[in-house]
């Protein structure tokens, strides 16, 4: 694994010496996973001039190389701060002084104003430039490796979400369900949730990023559950909707007929080369033609890696075109105040026809179950 | 309530405006919470230049007056942005330019670089001005109010310690122990786990923030368990360590009663007036005399609140004094790497001598147990 993250660490040296940056400082903590092998907490990592350079990976304590936390490539050197409460941006900041480097590439969109400054004036007289988001760009299109650890969060999150289903739920609170969901995802061999887990019954069905409630299933119900699950740093999520008993009503078939078809059109839209916003339309299309112009959510999916939402964005202003080997999200969904609502969510990996189209990684059944 | 909402926002617009300052954007979750009683995600407080004031409170979506998310101040007008991914911080901006404001005041601790710049170019012409940590400041001495908040968060997170303690705990793994224990932090009413919950067996006990492993409780362990709560947003922890089954060994014994004597005497050291750094020297002293100069903790405690981790801080270099009415936490703990260690943590409100001292919020048992 060394060579990947050298490898990484090299792309990016490209980028910002050929702007005329002599070091890098980088501090978004999925940045430093992706471009060492692992991040602990408060972590940075300082990019030198050149090749083999004096990368070097800041840390306030010793790694633990916990699999959450993820392990240090071997060939990286690690310096420990001085004082555990130290700011490591500051510290190589230093490092660049030291290296006569004249200009700091930082990331902009991560670091705040006041560590902005702070590391400005521990680099008294270099110049700080923007890096952007040149990481995350390199971040987009992942390698089989990435890939394979998404499949095994997805395989957690469908066992997880499987056991849960053979259980009895009537009676049972939103909460509960939530908390059984997160510690199965810890059985299974998950770092932890993606995010918190998303339970919603009777009027809460189908609502986004729904916060569990003491709320008990009741028969006759919609039930949507979206979970998250990280494998070795790789979030990927999966969310399905289910009626609970008795057999579903005809409002409850026709709602749920409705955003299956918008999920499949999204879905269907993953082709290599097709436009980020022309994946949202073809979403969104099929729910705005059926009346649900309103409270519709921003997004109708999203990039999935080291962080749960990353780039691209299914949004109608989005931009860009969408490459192979991307693992996004397709989670359309509609609510009815009052009534509760449908939510669909896969993630898949975009593929060329020729390798048979988009690769779905959560492979529970999406026909509408009655449990 | 609103009044006490109200009240915090005019002192917090007497700082700004006595520095020249005509409007304020609070974007810090904890502070936009402090001062309208609510954090929905991503919410941003704008602030005019006087009362009732043109104050706002910027949100994505409608909030939801979870529990967890808190309601906000009915006296104050909540404005929804015009799209869901639209930056609050810089439609404040906007606020401010149509207010006639020349100078904003902003939170450039809690800024990126690049909000700060978007926010510059939609308030064209203002000046953007640092408010620094002038609400944190506000937020150090708590109300009556936010006391009886991080009381019963106190009393959470003892009764789901508590019953864990009665339970067998012989051969499961800490990370079904943080599991339960979390668990048992939502039956009993917690928003949530104020931190990811920590159990420590074995070699791991005493490591502070230890991440839950698969490593199975034994017979003799020592065993580690740290804990927090949030209630209504205040956050407030406990730390324990106890033996396992069979009666304490002597190094046992000695550890814990060192490790006691040292938390006890930070405790009494929490009187009004005294320097942070007198309460961290006071506990630190008894570790370091004893022979534990290496690996001791940065802090030996702060202050709790709306954040876990918040001012004053008990570490060599603290600045400041401790007033009455501030919670914090008292922490020290000893670890000795391949044999496990002891933590003690509990939190405290500094009281005058004459109420009686040191209000100690969670009282389970300092006595080591063996279980």
């Amino acid at each position: 694994m060394a060579e990947v993250y050298a490898a990484r660490r090299e792309r990016l040296r490209e980028r910002y010496t050929a702007v005329g940056s002599g070091a890098a400082v980088i501090s978004r903590p999925a940045n430093v996973r992706y471009l060492t092998g692992a991040a602990p907490r408060g972590a940075v990592l300082f990019l030198g001039p050149e090749q083999p350079g004096e990368d070097v990976l800041l840390c306030a304590r010793q790694p633990t190389g916990r699999q959450d936390e993820g392990r240090p490539d071997e060939a990286l050197r690690v310096t420990l701060l001085p004082a555990p409460d130290a700011d490591a941006a500051v510290a190589a900041a230093g490092l660049a002084v030291r290296l006569g480097a004249e200009t700091i590439a930082v990331e902009e969109h991560d670091l705040t104003v006041a560590r902005h400054r702070a590391l400005g004036s521990a680099a008294e007289g270099l110049r700080l430039t923007d890096l952007g988001r040149a990481v995350e760009q390199l971040r987009l299109v992942k390698d089989e490796e990435e890939i394979s650890c998404l499949r095994i969060a997805a395989e957690i999150v469908d066992q997880a979400l499987g056991e849960l289903l053979e259980s009895i739920l009537v009676g049972r609170t939103e909460r509960h369900l939530a908390l059984e969901l997160e510690r199965r995802l810890v059985d299974h061999g998950a770092d932890g949730a993606a995010f918190p887990t998303s339970v919603g019954t009777g009027p809460n069905a189908g609502v986004s990023g729904h916060r569990p409630t003491d709320r008990r299933v009741e028969e006759g119900d919609f039930l949507t559950v979206c979970l998250g699950a990280g494998y070795r740093g790789y979030l990927c999520e999966i969310g399905r909707t289910f009626v609970i008993g008795t057999a579903p009503e005809e409002w409850q078939i026709e709602l749920y007929d409705l955003v299956f078809a918008a999920q499949r059109a999204g879905r269907e839209a993953l082709v290599p080369g097709v436009a980020c916003r022309d994946v949202d339309r073809a979403v969104r299309q099929v729910l705005t033609s059926a009346g649900y112009a309103e409270g519709l959510p921003a997004l109708m999916g999203h990039g999935v890696g080291l962080e749960i939402d990353e780039d691209p964005q299914f949004a109608p202003a989005a931009m860009g075109k969408l490459d192979a080997c991307v693992p996004v999200t397709v989670e359309p969904g509609v609510h009815l105040p009052g009534r509760g609502g449908v939510r669909i969510d896969d993630t898949l990996v975009v593929r060329p026809e020729a390798d048979g189209g988009p690769e779905l990684l959560t492979i529970t059944t999406k026909e509408l179950l009655a449990l």
